[in-house]
């Protein structure tokens, strides 16, 4: 090995957990990866090696350590729904979604028109995401070609792996925040041609929702897809009753809400649909034979009283729906993956189920890769994908050190009620560091 | 004013926000008080006076101010219900409320046979409710003894305003923690003598909830609130299904949940009941005309999975019910009121219904005080109030600093969101400053 690539390397020591199948239809023992005491090997902002410290030492012994005792090294956590735009409007008061849309959000969505409002925006946004663990999202922009360039000239600068695109909405808006299917199209097409797979970036053709785009402009997003057919599609579905009572009004045609969508051609493989509360059999039927993908975002469809996400018939073994994670702020009440995860176990609590905090960690990080199309280059520590981890603290608190007192766990038992407590009480103070491609991007300050 | 007056006079100047009636059944307007520039007199740990710095300052300008200057004081925070013992247990996976207690809840209990456990228990605990500024509390200990003393004296070495009590549980529940009708009546009987009204210290006689009490302790419980008129009752009531059914096979003469305890004579007005998630409307007005109080939990309500509780209901204009907050620490997820509030609102939401910020807020403060008919010493900011109060900050984070950007507010309007942001985003580390009885009890660690 010559110098420069020793040079190159880096070897991260530590406890390590990620995920090697899904837990919902193969046995955790079998698809949960723990390693209590691991060495990860980054070249070239990617994984190299990965294994137990001690198969691994003699072959890397040239190589500098970098030693996290104590701690539990992740996948970097994926946010499968969010709009940054709605960053300074979170937790805004006392209404459901159509309501809260038109009174708090529009207005402010309309201030991303001016490119230095969307890039100061931008600039908070991934600071709050890698605080938080975060280190791929996909992500509502607004209607606005400026809040995409701002966006994505952030990411760029930070080297993240992101989706975004472009919002389109053509009616049922302000007018200020409206365009039309022909310059949906064309600046769409221009931003794809910009951004898409520009580095690490990649884009997704973004219809708000089908009550705001007329059936001619949710034709126009199809098209799009056509024409560049590696980008996605991210929309919203089946959020909230009074929702879907105008869907089927503005589309008396179609036999569902994602009948709509499907129609027009939008349900593929890369298709990304926020929340999906209310879906029939049959439509997660077809989203599980389309390959699409549902982001469940509890901490929204509790905040906006939308309901309760059916994880459990999503997940089911005879038709199975990819699933991730989304904060999906503005409605969601925090950027915090940890904090999503704890209100997704009460959505599930609130049905009678339980969410394991392995199955709940297998949507944050390699779930929400497969929803994203993302699996062979982040989710996981296996060798070839991007160097994307979050170092987390189990006992990042004087109550979650009490109750993790015996970290780190030597079985997977043990770490499995320790990553609960962690996941129900965690938040970024439990976020020691973040590396993004290999190069430390956030790390906690100490407390004095 | 003599010098030794002046010595022991302490002024506090910030923004005040408190409550003079109940925001539930009293225009917003009529019941929230809003100083934005206060001034609060403190002699003796009580408060002296209060009102705008303006019409203030002068009579006591020879008293040194300790100023906050961008934060809000309230009223320390209320915690109507939480289980000590459970500190450690907090966020135990995978259970409803019968299965936890036996498999989590009953074994981490039997510790506090040893004086010296609980003693560190307490001990914990007494610092995590102050750093969340939670200044009084309705608590469970133990079925043992010691459970009572160890809690009572760490109180007392505070300071605090605190209600526990002897937990009574007779039957269907391990050996190592149960008791019997007479050592029951005995136990508490001493406990009460040493405790209640020992500075600052009050009794609640607490039979754990009806499946675990025979009729015959149940009559004992009602036979030391006979004998001690001024004692609190503390129990559980109709939480879960499951325990609900359950109720009803041990005592087929009763007519429902509550009946059970009516019958016995344990439903008065020092009567704090947690949870009543499943209560009948019929039980309702039975708690209204009993002026008994329920603890609302939402976060253990939703990570049990037991419900949504009614408050709408609750606090009707025809049957008002007494609410206070209740984090039910261990199987609520936080020590936190303002975490509390944020999934409170949730509950509600879910309902169909909007909870403000103020009245959330006036349920964390003067309505638990209210409900723990301790109105005429704590719960808000009037003269002759005993001093505890905490210094909040609606800055505290990045994101929060963003979203209340323009605080302090100058309206009740501005105020209302920027509150509301407050209990959605905050938590610990929005409480700056805690004071009991006067003194500084907690001081929230600057970070570089």
């Amino acid at each position: 090995m010559s110098a420069f690539d020793n040079q190159s390397l880096q070897a991260i020591r530590s406890a390590f957990l990620d995920f090697i199948d899904d837990p919902f239809y193969t046995a955790e023992s079998n698809s949960v990866r723990y390693i209590p005491d691991g060495l990860l090997i980054i070249k070239n902002g990617a994984i190299a090696d990965f294994g137990a410290y001690n198969d691994l030492r003699s072959q890397y012994s040239h190589i500098p350590v970098t030693a996290y005792p104590d701690r539990l090294i992740m996948p970097g956590f994926i946010d499968t729904h969010v709009h940054y735009a709605q960053y300074e409007m979170i937790a805004a008061y006392g209404e459901q979604l159509l309501e809260w849309l038109s009174k708090y959000i529009f207005p402010i969505e309309r201030k991303f028109k001016d490119k230095a409002h969307a890039k100061k925006i931008a600039t908070l946004f991934f600071d709050e995401l890698l605080k938080q663990g975060t280190t791929t999202a996909l992500v509502f922009a607004t209607v606005h070609p400026e809040s995409v360039d701002a966006f994505f000239e952030e990411a760029s600068r930070r080297n993240l792996r992101m989706i975004s695109g472009k919002v389109l909405m053509d009616r049922n808006a302000p007018d200020y925040l409206t365009d039309t299917p022909q310059t949906a199209y064309e600046d769409s097409k221009k931003l794809i041609q910009k951004w898409h797979k520009n580095g690490r970036l990649l884009y997704a053709v973004t219809p708000r929702f089908a009550p705001t785009s007329t059936p001619e402009q949710l034709h126009i997003a199809a098209k799009l897809l056509q024409e560049f057919p590696d980008v996605y599609l991210h929309t919203h579905l089946s959020e909230n009753k009074k929702e879907m009572e105008w869907v089927a009004e503005l589309f008396p045609e179609s036999r569902g809400y994602l009948d709509v969508y499907d129609r027009a051609g939008l349900v593929g493989e890369k298709s990304i649909f926020a929340h999906g509360i209310h879906l029939t059999h049959a439509e997660f039927e077809r989203l599980s034979n389309a390959k699409s993908a549902i982001a469940f975002c509890p901490t929204s469809n509790l905040f906006l009283g939308s309901g309760l996400f059916k994880l459990a018939q999503a997940k089911s073994s005879q038709h199975p729906v990819k699933v991730g994670l989304g904060t999906d702020v503005g409605a969601g009440t925090s950027f915090s993956i940890l904090q999503t995860m704890n209100e997704a176990y009460k959505v599930a609590q609130l049905q009678g189920e339980s969410l394991s905090a392995f199955k709940a960690l297998f949507l944050a990080t390699l779930g929400g890769a497969k929803a994203l199309s993302l699996d062979d280059k982040i989710g996981n520590f296996n060798p070839g994908k991007e160097a994307d981890f979050v170092v987390l603290d189990p006992k990042a608190t004087t109550l979650m050190a009490t109750r993790n007192e015996g970290f780190p766990a030597q079985s997977l038992e043990e770490l499995a009620q320790m990553v609960f407590g962690l996941m129900m009480l965690g938040d970024d103070r439990a976020v020691q560091a973040v590396y993004v491609a290999g190069k430390l991007a956030h790390c906690l300050a100490a407390i004095p």
